[in-house]
């Protein structure tokens, strides 16, 4: 059901870790369209936010919530944004949409069913040059593509033992961001042939992976994630064309060169980009829940060759 | 485009192992709506059938091929079935429609471009009781499923490397009729929400699986997967419902007992079945094309806890 464009929609936040604080909080003081009325968590308790042991005490104190933003880690994600549907309330997922491609599928019927705004995010689609870079793939004739995305697990993700457990997907939990970029760009299917996963002794998803796709049309797209890259940080993808343009995204999609020659260096303004976009669906009585860089992820573990790699100790 | 009802359709076969000769050649030679031409294999020569080197000499030899059975190893499928559906035959796919959800996806897509039909095909569908497993299942409340599946790979799969390489799925290659039979019989989404997968030290697959799925509605469905049973052979499917009512599927779909009572007992003809499948789809120009059950494999792959196994020789 649609609503006015200018309308406050009064929204709470289901899990109140590291994401909800350092993005989400300040993405939603920072949009006049949303009021910030609660949040819920078993144990944090952020500065400035009335908050609530679990979802239905929550509910139960601001019965006027009328959307609810779901930052929790993946493999409880399910079973609260089925809850949160259930109330009638329009879903923010935080990326990845589920811990399986069955959960996100789930929870896209469930919400059509109940006829409210299901957004499965992709904060990275929202980086700066993001269009851009569609635009410019869109205008050429690719060669290929290659992605290199390397990071500190220990920098980025203190504390978050979840990451390398069944479920949290290791090194793609930053990959599937540029996963995400890739299958927004490159408008063609994306589809991998072969994946090496270097997983840990001690754990169950990959800390590295080298990962060869090929969109439908057979242009290569390489991966290369590492979730141990000490010094500098890079999240890249490169691209070039047949005429032998040359396209690089860096910073997670905050810079763009073209041909060497820089283009836009922008501050990263991800998630307003995305509250902004939540807010467009839920006026219009739309959702945006597309799995495709999900599924990649499950085609890699699938089809991919698992190697050892060495214990990992945070 | 769509056919007369009672047109003989003149098909190849490309892949001439075990399963061409085993079930795709019986099961054609007893079909009147089809005249089978020719095969291809880079080595196989089996008796009675003109047999090429690969599908272009086949296609070249017979022009007048319209429609091909793809039953070559999954790791090489996804190229040979979109080169075959490139030419404008009907395809025929085995089980699984790819080493990858995008594959298969990229197929269906593909297909629709050319309007040609696809059959991405679930032989265990085709089992006798299952019909009669899906009506009973949808005049009750189901309270729980649980599929048991071991077979001795030694004995069914000899000889055949590639079903422990990467993209080889081990024990899911014939856990999978199982989830196709679930898929088909449940009327709802199924997911995965535990998975343990055994992988011996020397394989890349596992050679057995403990899963727990639920249904999108909460129904309980227990799945144990090996590959190392030894004497007698079991391909079962149990489902109890809130009533006390008890259904159980043997022999992979041909047995069926309700109650404890015996139902039906036949004898297995899923490929005469698939066929005429195939034939009625050409027939009215429709496709036929659900990655459910693949789908659960991937999610199973993606969540699921690694636990290395024995070495595995054959």
């Amino acid at each position: 059901m649609a609503i006015s464009a200018n309308k406050v929609v009064k929204i709470g936040l289901v899990g109140l870790g590291k994401i909800a604080v350092d993005q989400h909080i300040p993405a939603l003081r920072g949009n006049p369209g949303f009021e910030l009325v609660a949040g819920c968590s078993p144990n944090a308790r952020p500065d400035g936010i009335p908050a609530y042991p679990s979802m239905e005490a929550m509910l139960a104190a601001h019965p006027e919530i009328e959307a609810l933003a779901i930052c929790t880690p993946p493999q409880v994600r399910h079973r609260i944004a089925k809850d949160a549907l259930a109330t009638g309330r329009h879903v923010f997922l935080e990326k990845p949409p589920g811990a399986t491609l069955g959960e996100a599928e789930v929870l896209r019927s469930f919400a059509a069913e109940k006829g409210v705004t299901l957004l499965a995010s992709w904060h990275s689609r929202f980086a700066p040059a993001v269009s851009l870079t569609r635009a410019w793939i869109a205008q050429r004739k690719l060669k290929s593509m290659h992605i290199v995305w390397k990071e500190n697990v220990r920098q980025w993700h203190p504390g978050q033992a979840w990451i390398f457990a069944p479920g949290g997907m290791g090194v793609f939990d930053p990959g599937i961001n540029a996963l995400s970029i890739l299958t927004a760009v490159v408008g063609d299917a994306v589809i991998v042939k072969k994946a090496d996963l270097h997983i840990p002794v001690n754990c169950d998803a990959p800390i590295a992976v080298e990962m060869e796709m090929t969109t439908a049309q057979g242009v290569p797209v390489r991966a290369d994630f590492d979730f141990l890259q000490e010094n500098l940080q890079t999240w890249s993808i490169f691209a070039e064309a047949e005429d032998g343009g040359k396209l690089s995204l860096g910073m997670g999609g905050a810079i763009l060169e073209i041909d060497g020659q820089p283009v836009m260096k922008e501050a990263e303004r991800e998630y307003p980009g995305l509250y902004a976009h939540f807010h467009e669906l839920i006026a219009s009585g739309a959702s945006d829940a597309d799995f495709a860089p999900l599924r990649i992820v499950a085609d890699a573990f699938m089809l991919g060759k698992r190697i050892a790699a060495p214990e990992y100790i945070e």
